[in-house]
């Protein structure tokens, strides 16, 4: 039982992660802290935080568990404003979607606190962003990964699991660099790939703007739902994987040049392999989820 | 009324108008043409036809009204082999992905019955295929372009959009160039991306065959649910449409390189200004769709 919760960023997982532990009956206060004072108000207001934070350092005060849910962006900076504040007893969790920079940002900032530190990814959300897309369901049989470093205490792991379980996420350890590699391949690229066909797409709606609606069938639409992903969200993600992503973009090119090459030789068989290739992989994906 | 409806291709999207066409009470007598004798014998079984075409002569006998439904790279030659057997009345309409080749195609096959075929294209569907996946509502709201040509006579068109009409669809028609070039923006394009996103991942389930399922959120299933559709038809499809197609992997690649220089920059605000026009970009579509 946590006598004391604090969520940093109250926000669609933040928010979720306060409503699922509130439902799982194992948290008694939750404090909010946050940038929007309109936004702060309506999660007290939706039950979703008891207190709106004014200042860090009562916030902090004896709490069990913090949860830092902004933009991952902005990791660096709030560690820093809550590690003087924060007892040996605390513990930290971040949910960013990237996690070597969050790492780095720990143990430049968290100082004798780093051993309470739990990196961690909830592979979950949709893409609304905003206290009211909130929900204490969110989280139920999705996949929570934490990326532990060798300075993490086993205690600290223990509990955040424990937590997350509790929302109804299955837990499970990896690599911080893996972490980082595979979420750029399922999560970075696919974004960006989106954002760059809208931006593709713009020639077209310029030309024929009453005709281009008619033609956003469904896959259309889902392909693009991505791109109406928070901008500073992505923004931020892209940066801090900025590496990682510069080169799987590099190798999508490649493949996407593969395609092209058969395309234009009108290799019928290479393009039966192809596609038959991409089938398969997803059928694979779908029954090991 | 149509006394004699005969559907070449009885699948979901020649299944699904038959079943929308007898749900409306407008057609008497259905009669399926298909190369697999399995699939007719489930179409009859399912009520969707009423009899197994054994002989094209005798199918098309008195037919009213004849809609191709099969793989578009079979177009040219199912006009071949139904155009010896079309009466003068009957009315021929595809459903085609790709106009162009489909509209060359019947300038070369249908001789002096050219002034009955409509060219035509449904924008629904889902990743599945096959009869079973066929439903009566699956055209309600969603639209059908035509593409009639020159010779194109206006009652072939008024019958095609009144039969599309009592499906539930809303039919407009346009120009067959412009339709090429909008679909592969919408369509044939994403379609390709998603393929090679999802070749692009084998590097990583060869990596972390275990770990990767656990990172495919709900982004990268949606965006690869496009993967799943079927090889042959979008062989045929790449195939069909395939120089604009080629014009616009090139388009789209120069767009992506613009993410990458841009990434490689760490230009922030250029990235925030392509990631909110693609937002933008994107609420447009959904309020005018």
């Amino acid at each position: 039982m946590l006598n004391k919760l604090v969520i940093v960023g109250v926000g669609l997982i933040g928010g979720s992660f306060a409503l699922a532990l509130r439902k799982a009956g194992i948290v008694k206060h939750i404090v909010g802290v946050g940038r929007s004072h309109k936004n702060m108000k309506l999660a007290l207001e939706h039950g979703v935080i008891d207190e709106i934070a004014d200042d860090l350092r009562f916030a902090l005060d004896n709490a069990d568990f913090v949860l830092l849910a902004m933009p991952v962006g902005q990791t660096e900076n709030i560690l820093m404003q809550i590690s003087p504040h924060l007892q040996s007893h605390t513990i930290i969790c971040d949910v960013g979607s990237t996690k070597q920079d969050v790492v780095a940002a720990a143990r430049s900032k968290l100082g004798k606190n780093l051993k309470n530190f739990v990196p961690g990814h909830p592979i979950a959300g949709t893409e609304q962003s905003g206290i009211l897309a909130a929900q204490e369901n969110l989280y139920v049989n999705k996949h929570v990964l934490l990326t532990p470093i060798d300075e993490t205490s086993p205690d600290a792991i223990q509990e955040t699991t424990h937590l997350w379980q509790a929302c109804g996420a299955k837990v499970s350890q990896m690599d911080v660099t893996v972490h980082d590699v595979i979420l750029a391949m399922t999560s970075h690229l696919p974004h960006i790939l989106a954002f760059a066909l809208i931006n593709h797409s713009h020639h077209f709606t310029s030309r024929a703007p009453h005709e281009m609606p008619k033609f956003a069938g469904s896959s259309f639409l889902d392909f693009t739902r991505l791109a109406s992903s928070s901008a500073e969200m992505w923004h931020d993600i892209c940066i801090s994987n900025r590496e990682e992503l510069l080169k799987q973009i590099k190798a999508y090119q490649s493949e996407l040049s593969k395609i092209q090459f058969i395309l234009k030789n009108k290799d019928a068989d290479a393009l039966q392999i192809a596609f038959t290739q991409a089938r398969d992989m997803r059928k694979f994906l779908m029954k090991n989820n």
